[in-house]
C-alpha cells in the first residue's frame, strides 16, 4: 500500500474529500453537502463519517494523516481548533488544520503554479480575497495563525468601509463583491456577476472597463507591496475573478511595475494559478508531510 | 581562545568594525573614515587593512567569519558583491554580505529588542526607510536579496514620488528626509532636522505637530500592512526619528490598530529597538553564525 494521504476543503456548503497519494495522485474524490445551519456537531460528524468511509476503502496502514482547509482564522481560532485533538483521538491519526487559503497556496506548491519554486504568494481571488504565503516549502503562519490576511492590505487609505475596521482594503475593491458592487453603483444592473460584467466588457461597455481598471489598480498596488517585501520568484492569482483576467491583469502588472522596482528589474513572475477549485484539497492533503509536529 | 566573528558596517563616511564573542560580548571597536570619492578599490583595501589589525589581535584560530552591513541592494548586486570572494580569499576566511536594515534587524534579533522572538520586523527609519524580515531566526532574502524592502510600501497611492518610480513610498512620507521636507513646505525652516521639527512640536506649534501627524500616519498604514501579512509577535522601529516617537507614535499606533484586526486583537508588540547605531555591527558579526553556506 502506498502511503497516502487525506485532504478536506470545508466549504459554505460542501465538504469535499480527496485521497491523495506521496506522488501527488488523487486516488479518489467525494464531495458531500453540509448544512451549517445544523450547528458545529452535525458538522464533524458528517466529516468524520466521510473519513471512515475513505479509511475503510483506502486502509489506516499507508495513512500519513489529515489535513483540513477552513475559511478564516476565526474559525481556526474558536470553531473547529478546539476539536481538533479530539478529531485526531477519534479518527486515530494526525489531523492538521489550514486556513483555505493557505492550503491553496500550499497546494499550487505541491502540485500546481509553483511545483519548481519554494517561495511564492497567492492571492484568491473570490467573494473575498485570500492571500497564502509559502516559505522554504512551508506556510508561513506567524505566531497565531494570522499571517498572510492579504485581502486586508490597505490599498486606497480613504477607500471602501471593510468589516475588519479599515477602509480601503484591497478585497473591498478587487474581489468579486467589489466588482458586482461597482456594477451596481454605476447602473450596469443590481445583482451582476463578475463573469457578467465580464462579458460586458468584452462587449466594450465603458462603465465594465472602468470597474476592472479599478479592480487592476487596487490588485497592482497589492502586488507591488508583496513583491518589495518578499522578492518571492512568483505571485500567483487564483479564484472565480480569474475569468476576467485580460481585462484586469493588464492594468495590475502596469500598476505593480510603476510601483515596484523589484518588479521592473527583476525577472519576478505573476501567472495563475493552475489547479482551480483542487488547490485547496491538494495543499490539505499535503499537509500531513509538511508539517511536522 | 573564544569563538568570535568580525561585524562590519559601511556607512557613507565610515566603515565601523567590532570584533563580538559568541556569547554577544563586544571585545572590541573601532571606526575608520572612509572617503567614498577615492573608490571601491581603496574602500576594500581600507576595510581589508582595518581587519587585518583586529584579527592579528584576536588571532585567527577562533574566527568563525566576516559579516557586513552596506546599504542598499544595488550596492550588494554590483559594487561590493564582485568583489566578496576575492576579498573572502584575501582574507582567509568566510566573508558575508548582507543589507544594512536586515543586519540591524538580525542584532536586535540576537543581541537587542528581539532576543526573545525568532520572528520580527524592523523599520529604519532614517534619511530613508529600510526594512529587515526575521523569520525563524534568519533574515528573509527573497530570491535576489531584495526582500524587506519596507520602505517602499506605498501608503499614499497619489503621494509623492520616489526615486523608485513609485509615488506615495512611506519613506517619502515619514522618513526624516520627508520631515525636513514638510517643514520647508510649512514655512517652519529651509533645512531643519527632524530634531529641530520635534522640539517645536514639543513647544506647541501646530504645522510641527501636523507633521508628525502625517508622518505617524503614513507609518500606521506601513505596519498594518506588516501586521496583517506577517502576524508577527514584534515590530521594531529603530533610526534617528525615533527621538520624535513621543508625537509620531501614538498616531501610527492608532492609524495601525484602526487598519489592523490582528493588531487590535492581538497581544502584538510594536517597540523601539534598543541597540541604536550598534544594531547592524551585531547583526554583521552574527551572519557567520546565522547563515550556513
Amino acid at each position: 500500500m502506498a502511503e497516502y494521504s487525506i485532504g478536506l476543503d470545508l466549504g459554505g456548503t460542501n465538504l469535499r474529500a480527496a485521497v491523495i497519494s506521496i506522488a501527488g495522485k488523487v486516488l479518489e474524490k467525494i464531495s458531500v453537502s453540509t448544512n451549517p445551519t445544523l450547528g458545529r456537531e452535525s458538522m464533524l460528524g458528517e466529516m468524520v463519517t466521510a473519513i471512515d468511509g475513505l479509511r475503510s476503502r483506502w486502509g489506516t496502514k499507508g495513512l500519513a494523516g489529515i489535513g483540513l482547509g477552513v475559511p478564516g482564522f476565526i474559525l481556526l481560532k474558536e470553531g473547529v481548533i478546539r476539536n481538533s485533538n479530539n478529531l485526531a483521538r477519534r479518527l486515530g491519526t494526525r489531523f492538521i488544520l489550514e486556513n483555505d487559503a493557505n492550503a491553496a497556496a500550499l497546494g499550487e506548491k505541491w502540485m500546481g503554479a509553483g511545483r519548481e519554486v519554494d517561495d511564492l504568494v497567492l492571492f484568491t481571488l473570490g467573494t473575498g480575497i485570500g492571500g497564502g504565503i509559502i516559505t522554504g516549502g512551508k506556510v508561513l503562519h506567524g505566531f497565531l495563525g494570522m499571517a498572510g490576511e492579504l485581502g486586508l492590505l490597505t490599498v486606497v487609505p480613504n477607500g471602501i468601509p471593510c468589516g475588519c475596521g479599515n477602509q480601503g482594503c484591497v478585497e473591498k475593491h478587487a474581489s468579486a463583491t467589489a466588482v458586482t458592487s461597482m456594477a451596481r453603483t454605476l447602473g450596469l444592473g443590481e445583482n451582476l456577476s463578475s463573469k457578467e460584467v465580464y462579458e460586458l466588457g468584452m462587449k466594450g461597455n465603458e462603465r465594465a472597463l472602468t470597474i476592472f481598471r479599478c479592480m487592476g489598480e487596487a490588485l497592482g498596488i497589492a502586488l507591488a507591496t508583496v513583491v518589495n517585501t518578499f522578492n518571492f520568484p512568483l505571485y500567483l492569482l487564483s479564484g472565480g475573478v480569474l475569468g476576467a483576467w485580460d481585462l484586469f491583469a493588464p492594468v495590475m502588472l502596469e500598476e505593480a511595475r510603476r510601483r515596484s522596482f523589484t518588479l521592473r528589474t527583476t525577472n519576478t513572475r505573476v501567472e495563475k494559478a493552475i489547479l482551480g477549485d483542487e488547490a485547496g484539497l491538494y495543499g490539505a492533503a499535503y499537509l500531513p508531510w509538511v508539517e511536522k509536529d
